[in-house]
């Protein structure tokens, strides 16, 4: 039993860890934190958390005391609070993108702010990284789109049978968070698919980076807000460089991801609906046009797999606790 | 550990039964039949149970062998299925509207048909008969309206502050089960609001059933399908018999649920997102105005305590196993 | 010809107005005002009215020069700018709450703000009012629930067939205005139904007044948002008088509303789909249970019939044009 | 004044036609034909349309009298229809994909049909074909998809700038028709998104033949499900062949568009709400990235740009109607 802390619990992502680990066996969460909520209980913001006693408590890097801390806080905010953190032996998974990147600038270029406090960090996508995080004191989580993206073309990089992509990713409005904007305002994004960060989003890079470190890759990559809650369906155009057909495309994938506890290579064309509330990430498809264009569908929940599950599932990793503890429960179909 | 058999595996509910039983530690699922899909894997027609190996069956209920069965068919085809299965010595939980009814009279005027093989049967409403559900053979497992309806209006007819009442229901599409019908095409029913079944509804006896066992009532249900996958929204209208404010009513909900595992008075008004996924009953909202109009509303999701959720409970009742075994999680928000 | 001038416009009510006016054969919209957005083409601001050049203007009702102005302010400010319109001999129609009653109190007491200029106004719902409205220089426009709730009782009112009422109605997201908060944020509203303001809504004493001219009635108010883009469903539960059938009912209905250019009473039950877009009222249902409880449902657009367009259909009737000038096309279906 | 016959009018695009021709100065809908509901008022089956008096027959191509037939009938019907009318005289605009290729090969390869009944016929779309349609007596009406992708591409393919596309689009539901199916039933479709034909859809065929009229192009192209009632966004991918920025792309854009009535280059990115119900198409972005790939998005209405009011469009044409005639509307938004 390991004692975790987050900070920045009141948004979503705060949200589903508090769901998620309700159950989680090895863990007692011991803080929740929240400036704006400070003494207010859990169960007002997260209506569904109705039997926790947790109260929302205003308490900084420097006093909370946990074995883990999930710092489940915007990007410019983890590099103030993630250091002090580490210093004091607190082991973390920050939730931003403060600590995903291998050299500083590209951070600095992409999210337009100097990085204060640089530090050693695991990027905690499991399926490239298990062995490092199992050691790591951070883990810089995933962004959502990346998680869909990366094991979307992973095994086709790998094997060098393509290096061009073009990512063309649909995701629910709960990625956008919690804070209403114009953006995510029900009569605007409802009966609507809204491009944004067309040809300069942040997670463009992430995915350059995790892909190069097997082959070079030439990847584009365009997000759009489609009128769902959760959910991130990544469509992958990628022009093959060998003769492949569909079954031979699928074989291969399924013995990448062989073993992978959440990964699954399906029958078909993944749907959100497959995968909703849960930990999985479902690829299929692999169709294969006259133009040798291959199309790899891949399926995740932006929360679970894209956020807070993906961090439970590192956070078990880092303890040597069962990697599925917790997490071990197919999504929720219709 | 017992063995349990699904009848009629193939359709939203069996999903829900087939996904809640994954992780009960006392079940082990048998047999999933279903005519249409005998052969298939269960993974092809819920795309969410990737890693079961059950594929359906073609078995009758002469042959299913099993502790129980839960019996997931239609209203008039659970009634040609249950007497066999009871005869031959197996617990049933039956989802349909055939066994729910105290007199066949009545059950046969609102179905329309003629009732072939009426039996005794416990009314599967826990929060009423959880004595005698436990010693039953044959429990009727609710309709979903009803379990909305009745858990909202219950400690008021209880006490006796209220004999009159208008449930006005909102349901998610979901609750008119797998097969598309020009109903339930996306084009039409979504941004829409559809009341159906005005005065007619069957749920209407049911609800009138439960409640006056304890008391009289003059009860009008109307319900309404709402652009939602998941959920009852049950917002129920009534005009007190005596002057009470909004904490009394509360509190007189709050007393009659106490100790009771999935029956939450919230505060505030509950909302569907905060029970989706999950057998929890949130109720709240306790508001009267200037005509002693009080206001009671229930949230549910319509798959779970509205059906799938509540028939694993009556399991749980009926073998004297933890009540919550298999649904002690929450909802998803959002 | 006439001029006329939309203070507020970049709203919905004034994008509506917008919208609606580019066909109207009589009018000219000579000026849009918006504080925020003054200077920036309108175009910028309502996507879809990509072939105007008009542009934003911060203009005062002191300045603004039209036959006409319409005022689609919220309530509290209108009252601001209304008199000095009047005063300058510019006939209004004003889309807020400011000049709906009959006295200053009730308006007092439901909007909770003191009321700092009253002037005579005429209720602007033309199946009640249309030979006041014909020759008032200021017209309250009513509020979408009225709308839609006074349609559905009034026959019944007028012939005394009915005078208690619970009107459970469910509303569009636009209904909450262009204004992104914690409500309409999509992860919250989506796959949601939300029962707000459930005993203290104002549009509550609106309703009533208007019924109340004719015959007493006793009328409970309980609004939800439902995942809807545009429309007001309105389900109204009243008890009869008479012991009347369907049939009977949908022809007082039908003799009441004979002539009437905007609304049908439709067979079956309306749908929001029917009416979208258009200034249409669709009433139909009239099923009557074993409690003499009657069911009215009438479908609006909100935006339109309960808001834009019957301020246009007003100004028609004032200005003595076809009164459905720039209104006489269907809805939208699906 | 013509007379036009619609056959096939109890489909969304029949009732498209009939919604939109009920404002048409310069037409008389003197008949609409269904099967299914011969006898049946049109308002029954189109519950907007509730002003109009017409009843569906079930009349066949050898006794309908009209200027004008559309025939929106699914694909290979109406090869069996348009002969019987043009032998006679009658000019038609067909809606199926029956009379869209150039070569009877490639429609039977993609479509699995043999033809039985080739035609002459033109390819209705008016920015590419206007000068033929005005003198055409068939005009093939193009397919939702390719109406969009198309005009997303077409300036760069006549420039030389692209001639590599990746199409991905996303379409409401109602572009499957008003047939309801396991794929549109709500519950699987909503908060979801599914990718269909990925490599195999038949409009693909159609987008190629008609921007390789100007030059060569490799085009791949994947369509998605969308939960959206109308509408159909188009993010079409390419490479330039030239160093072009986001603002020189738009002036191509904006020359080659110059005076069209229907196609307008926005600022920003085009939205599905903005040309809802409307006929226009929107088109922008020109987003360029550090690959080269430029993004051109496009917005329309399946049911107006993409079906019924092209078919109209093309009507105007045909007969010297004012182009805009019956369609000069905005969209709705919200």
């Amino acid at each position: 039993m390991i004692s975790v802390g987050i900070i920045g619990a009141s948004g979503y992502t705060g949200g589903e860890l508090l769901r998620l680990l309700e159950n989680h066996r090895e863990v007692e969460v011991v803080s929740a934190t929240s400036r704006q909520y400070s003494g207010v209980p859990v169960s007002r913001v997260h209506p569904h958390l109705q039997d926790t006693d947790l109260k929302f408590e205003d308490v900084g890097a420097g006093e909370i005391d946990a074995d883990l801390v999930f710092t489940a806080t915007p990007h410019g905010a983890s590099m103030k609070i993630v250091p002090q953190l580490i210093e004091r032996g607190i082991r973390v998974v920050d939730l931003s993108g403060d600590y995903r990147f291998d050299d500083t600038e590209t951070y600095e270029e992409w999210y337009g702010i100097e990085h204060e406090s640089p530090l050693d960090a695991v990027y905690g996508l499991p399926e490239i990284h298990r062995e490092e995080i199992a050691s790591a004191d951070l883990v810089a989580n995933p962004g959502c789109f990346p998680t869909g993206a990366i094991l979307a073309c992973l095994p086709l990089v790998y094997e060098k049978i393509a290096d061009t992509f073009i990512i063309d990713s649909k995701t629910g409005v709960s990625g956008a968070g919690v804070k209403p904007t114009a953006l995510t305002h029900y009569p605007h994004c409802s009966d609507n698919v809204i491009p944004y960060n067309v040809t300069g989003h942040r997670h463009t890079p992430e995915i350059r980076q995790e892909l190069s470190r097997l082959n070079p890759v030439r990847l584009s990559f365009t997000p759009h807000l489609v009128p769902v809650t959760r959910g991130i369906l990544t469509t992958a155009h990628t022009f093959l460089l060998e003769d492949l057909k569909q079954g031979e495309i699928a074989d291969i994938f399924r013995g990448f991801y062989d073993g992978e506890p959440f990964v699954r290579v399906v029958e078909g064309i993944p749907g959100l609906s497959a995968v909703r509330g849960s930990n999985f990430c479902h690829i299929g498809c692999f169709d294969v046009d006259d133009n040798q264009r291959a199309v790899i569908v891949s399926a995740i929940d932006n929360l679970v797999k894209g956020a807070s599950g993906q961090a439970i599932q590192n956070m078990n990793i880092m303890f040597g606790f069962r990697e599925v503890e917790g997490l071990d429960f197919p999504g929720m179909y219709p």
